[in-house]
Formats: C-alpha cells, structure tokens, sequence
C-alpha cells in the first residue's frame, strides 16, 4: 500500500496512482488526518474517499505508532493516551473508542484497532503490560465499532520481540475475531532477524483465511522475506521518501541517480521497465531534476519506485499461484536490496 | 508560454502541459540551462526537445535579463558580459556570438539575441549608449547564427521607457529583417502605464505580418492590454510561481485559497472550468494540500492557472478573428486581476 498520510501519497495524483503505479489500495494516517484538515471536515466531505478523489480501497492506521513516537508529549493510562499535538502544543486524548469514532468518520475500508506500540527495545515486563492493555483497548473499539459492513477492522498483535507474547496476542484477537490481522511493534529498531522471526513463528497460528498485514515494512527485500512467512499486505513509506530523494528502487537493486556516473546517461531507469518515467525520460534528465529539486524529479522517480514495489507484489502473488514461490524468492532476493553499481 | 526555466515548468510533466493545459510553446532560460546542466550534455540529448521529452516549440531566451539581475556579480562590455555564477561564484563569459553558439546546442524553435537589459530606473544616456551596443549584438548575433532553417532568431527592443528610443531599436532590427521581434526591457520596474504606452506606442511601427514578443508579461490584464497592443506572445512564471503558494489565476480573479472561508468549500475551483483540477478536486481538498505544502496541491493550482492563461489566450485570438476584441476585453478586463471574495 503506498502511504498517503496526510490524504495524498505524496507527488502523485490519483490517477497516475491507478493508471501509471496499479495502486490497488493506499494508507491514510489516523493521527495526521485527525489533527489537519481534521476528521470532522472529511467526514462533510463525504470521508476520505470523497475528500481526495480515490474510489479503491482505503486503509487507516491506529495512530497508536504515531502516538508512541510522541514520547515526552504523551501519557499512557488504561483510558487511552492523552498527548500534545506536535504541530501546535495542543492537548488531546485517543481513547480506542474516540479512535473508532474518528476511523469512522474518515470511512476507510479498512480500519485499525488503537494500540500502544512498545519501543525497542523494551524489558519483557513492559511489553506483557502493555500487551494486555492493548487486548483491552482491541476489545473497547471493537464494541465501539458499529459499522462493520463497510469498514473491517483490523486487531493489532503486538508482543514485542517475544514469541510467547506474540502467541498470546495473537491468539486472544483471534477469540474476537477480526476480519483480519495486523502484526504491529515491529520495523521500529529490532534487528532483522527478529522481524524474520516472528513472522514466521506467527506464519501457522494465524487463519489462513483472513488476511495479515504488516505495518510500516519495508526494503523490497523484507517484502519478499515476509510474503513467504504469510504475509499479505504491508505499507512503507520508503518507496514514496527514497525516491523524492533521488534513491530509486529497481529489480538490480537501489539506484542513487545523483551519481556522477548517471550524468550523461540517457537510459531510462529501467530499460524493461513499462512505467510512465522509463518509457519517455533518461537517467540524464532525471538526474537533472533531482539535483535541481524539481518536483517533475519526486514524481518521476516516485512513480518508478512505486511501479516496482507493486510490481514486485504482483509477481510474487502469481509466484505462489503457480506455486514456484521459493524460484522466485531466489531469483530477486539476492538484487533488489542491493546499491547499482 | 508556460516557463520552464531549468528544462520543466515547474511542477508539470510534458503530457500534463500538453492535455490538462493546452500549452502549445514553452520557454526555456538558456543562462539557466549553460550553467546546469550544461548546453553540451543538452545537444547530446538531442537538444532540449529530446532532453526534456517535449515535442512542441520551445523558445529560450537570451540570458539578458539574467545577466542584469547579477548586479556586483558581473562586467558589461562592447565584446560582451563577463559574470559570475550565481550557483558557485565560477567566472563566465557571455558574448552575442557565445549566446547564439549556446542556444543552437539547445536547439529551441525561436532564440532569442543576446541584449543588454537596462534597469529601470535607468537615465537616457545610459539607455540611449545600451541600446547602441545591444544593436551592435543584434547583427554580431545573426552573423553567428547560421542554424535558421530549424531555429528562428528574434530581434530584442531595448529603449527603456524612452519612445524616440524605442523607434530607433525597432526599426534598427526590422532593417537587419529578423523573422520575429521581441520587446525587452519592460515590466522591470516601471509603472504599468508606462508598459502600456510603450506596447501602444510601437504597435504601428512592428511589422504586421511578423510575431511580436513581450518578455516577462504578467497579469491576465497585462496580456490583455497588450493583447489590444498588438502584441502576440508573452512568458511569465506568475501562474505557476503563484500557484504554488496558493494563489491561483480563474477567470473571476485571483483566489487565494488558505483563506479560511475555503475551508469547508467542497466546490472547484472554477465551476465552469473543464480542467484536471476542477473536474476532481474541492477548494477545501487543494486548501488542505496547499497548506501542508504538498506537491499534489501544487500541481493542481499550476494545472488550473496554466489552463486558465492559456484559455484566455485563446478566448483573445478568437476575439480578435471574430473582430469583437473591445467587447471581449470590456467583459474580462474588470475581473481577472481582482481579488476573489
């Protein structure tokens, strides 16, 4: 999902979103939308899908991931998280039914229960606490939640880094059965392999019938990783940041089109590539215009990265079809993380 | 023309210019384009129209009144202007000859000689001595450029706001017979009137059967006005610089959207208007974008304005083949440089 937080995937329209990138479905940021322009107004502007023009699915996240990097402006308590908005100081409160509340309005299809997201690294204790709360707070939206037949909601696993506490999340949201399952608490500064870990320990207790997602990962690589420990669905914002910084994502790997090497290049990006960017402009101009900081720049290598990552979501999905996922795997596992030379 | 100074109107992709606005010529800055990316690594592109993927004309300019704006940071002589680099202080040299040799490595349709630009306020001494040596470039300049087949070289009038002077400008070009004139040196500075008078004033001198060029020209009412003055062409990054902060050009004035009455305004722009932006967007929505700086917002103000200038262009030509242009320009004239409320 590319990552629209504040109600636009940044640089794109909607319809080079659908038309140039294949976007099926893209990320709105709870708390970003609810402090501007404000859940009340989207909600008059017939919600997010109306406020932006994007008739595809939409998912809002929690804003518990948000929240916890607020640290120093916000308090925990079993109620909810009272916290200080950080454009303006003022003083708010997520209660997971007001998050509800606000997840309605913006009328996202697919919605997340209010969560606290533990930091890594975290003592065992903290994050039992804080587990246990978070099932509570699972349970307050879910009562809070009453219009099921046009948005799911999603209950978060968290547990940290610890199998045991991954299982008993995991296993006391499936008692309350969500129409699917985020895994969240991880890609926040645990090594890799824990990330690796625990999705593949989480891979044969969740259903195999309801999709899970894993919030705010990753590299292409951590994709392909993921994808063959059960996961569906992910978003990031790196393929949408990188590339307004001129660091593209490609099947050989990232590009850094700022290189010398690229100055007088008048290759597209990616000479098999189909997307808008590679079938009308080089290397050479795109260089250009990054380095100038042109917007035309953050677009092009912006749809580029996007085409891939969607790309790469579509070949595995047939991948696993024909079920040749593991050929796959090894084919671009080894290049798409890797720095062109 | 829409500007497009560094090789991209600012915010816009090719298509964008050529479906959404109806642009049928862009300007390129040619002392912005030796300096980055460079004239030669643009004719190895193919020239700007490979470089920049851009298959309509393109007119770049002379560098002229770039020079100028390098006041302390350069040295004016008969031979020509040496200055300094606005981007790292590196010396370079701009003679008639050299700014002809640069911009047939660029390749644009229409070129443009190189001019001394007088500042305004300027005396008529110093006028009067600028412009003999802008004439003296004007022949130094056409004897270099021997590229006329594909690339038509203009003549600049110079003159300051000095009518006698400006007779002596035009009529020393149209005796070295130029296929086109421009008119430099306006809109520096000097009051309107005075821009008006001038445009009035060399209308029946300037060929009829030959493009005239006003450089730099503005408000809707500027082109207008001088529309109504015979002239025929004008560049000005006013619809795309003030769009991108939020100012946007329709047909009823100027909108300035973070006003806070635009807050819950789910109406386009323009009801009537038939651009990408009208047709999908809200005031409230591009308010939004506008005001969290997204580029998205930007774009749709740039898409809405261009579309917007250049419909007025069009609406004027046709007035002027129906012969009913007073009327025409007593109907836009009092409306589109007012403030919308």
């Amino acid at each position: 999902m590319p990552v629209g937080t504040l109600g636009t995937v940044k640089s794109m329209s909607p319809d080079e979103l659908k038309n140039d990138t294949q976007a099926q479905i893209i990320l709105g940021n709870t708390y970003h939308l609810y402090l501007r322009p404000g859940d009340q107004l989207i909600k008059k502007a017939g919600g997010l899908h109306g406020f932006i023009n994007w008739d595809r699915p939409i998912l809002t996240d929690s804003g518990g991931f948000q929240v916890m990097s607020l640290a120093g402006l916000r308090k925990i308590t079993r109620e909810g998280v009272r916290f200080q908005s950080h454009i303006d100081g003022s003083y708010h409160m997520f209660t997971p039914e007001k998050v509800i509340e606000i997840e309605n309005n913006l009328g996202a299809d697919i919605i997340m229960s209010f969560d606290e997201c533990p930091p890594f690294p975290a003592t065992r204790d903290y994050v039992a606490k804080s587990l246990k709360m978070t099932l509570e707070w699972a349970k307050r939206g879910k009562n809070a939640h009453h219009n099921t037949e046009k948005q799911a909601l999603f209950g978060i696993i968290q547990g940290g880094i610890y199998e045991d506490l991954r299982k008993e999340s995991a296993e006391a949201l499936m008692d309350m059965d969500f129409p699917g399952y985020s895994i969240g608490g991880l890609a926040v500064g645990e090594p890799k392999e824990d990330m690796f870990r625990l999705t593949e320990f989480l891979n044969p207790i969740l259903p195999a019938n309801k999709p899970r997602y894993l919030m705010g990962v990753g590299t292409p690589g951590d994709l392909l990783v993921n994808i063959r420990n059960g996961v569906d669905m992910f978003d990031c914002v790196m393929p949408t940041r990188n590339a307004r910084k001129g660091s593209i994502f490609t099947r050989n790997g990232k590009m850094i089109i700022k290189a010398a090497r690229y100055k007088e290049d008048f290759r597209p990006i990616d000479e098999e590539c189909t997307c808008y960017a590679c079938r009308n402009f080089s290397r050479a101009y795109i260089r250009h215009l990054i380095g100038m900081q042109e917007i035309l720049g953050m677009r092009l290598t912006t749809i580029h990265s996007l085409h891939f990552y969607l790309e790469l979501s579509q070949l595995a999905r047939q991948a696993i079809i024909d079920d040749r996922y593991e050929e796959f795997f090894h084919k671009y596992y080894p290049l798409v993380d890797q720095i062109m030379e």
